[in-house]
């Protein structure tokens, strides 16, 4: 039996904030193994490594790995603010993510549901189950919030 | 005027075979600057770190950032043996890497001429110019010698 669901995104979005803090584009991500467990929570730092990969799945994913030993996730859910990029849809079905929860849509850079649709085609290998627009409105926000006080 | 052409994939070749004798998928990935300087090469670990994000190219872009302190390889070239995955193909257009080279193509997993062609939609921010089929032969080759001793 499943435990009882419980939604990951408050720490992603706290994680997402602290990136605004230093500077990088809002976005955080938690990867839960499949007991509930956090294995680890990550905002962007592209900025401050620097380091064009270091998205906050990317981060996640290799910090989860680390911390198991292991080159795949089987069986954990990454949680992630953002709708993940064409880079992270395919790092999330290399490490074999079960679950993946999303907030907000990026029909600009997205890659799960627009653009390349990566998890879509055979060459992925693996697809996760995936529910998207979770807490949508506070995930965008803080990226709206980022860029317009980027723009002044 | 542009240097002479010089060929790096005997580089990144030599990268696949150190990864093929630590036990990896050999593949190997050269990031060389405008100049013609090389800034990182690399060949896959994924096995060893343990880290499914850890294909040579993405080493290979990470040190070259490392290297130069920035988040950007404005002007550089990457060449690598094989056709590089959806991951890598996005990494590649976040990096802004000016030219990408590289020499077996990969119908089951690659993400540039196959599968998602993660770099011809406009998600992708950037296209570099892209030299296929370079030493195509000696690239797949090793593969396909690791493979078969694999199933031995």
């Amino acid at each position: 039996m499943r435990p009882p669901f419980t939604t990951h995104m408050p720490l992603a979005l706290r994680e997402a904030r602290a990136a605004a803090a230093r500077g990088e584009v809002p976005v955080g991500a938690v990867v839960v193994s499949p007991r509930g467990e956090v294995l680890a929570a990550t905002g962007n730092e592209t900025r401050a490594r620097p380091d064009p990969t270091a998205h906050a799945e990317m981060l996640a994913l290799r910090a989860a790995c680390a911390r198991l030993g292991a080159e795949r996730l089987t069986g954990c859910a990454l949680w992630v603010t953002l709708e993940p990029c064409a880079m992270c849809a395919a790092a999330i079905a290399h490490a074999r993510i079960a679950r993946l929860y999303y907030g907000a849509s990026d029909p600009k850079s997205g890659g799960i549901e627009t653009g390349p649709r990566v998890l879509d085609h055979p060459n992925a290998h693996h697809r996760p189950e995936i529910v998207a627009g979770l807490d949508a409105d506070a995930c965008a926000g803080l990226l709206r919030d980022f860029f317009e006080t980027k723009r002044r």
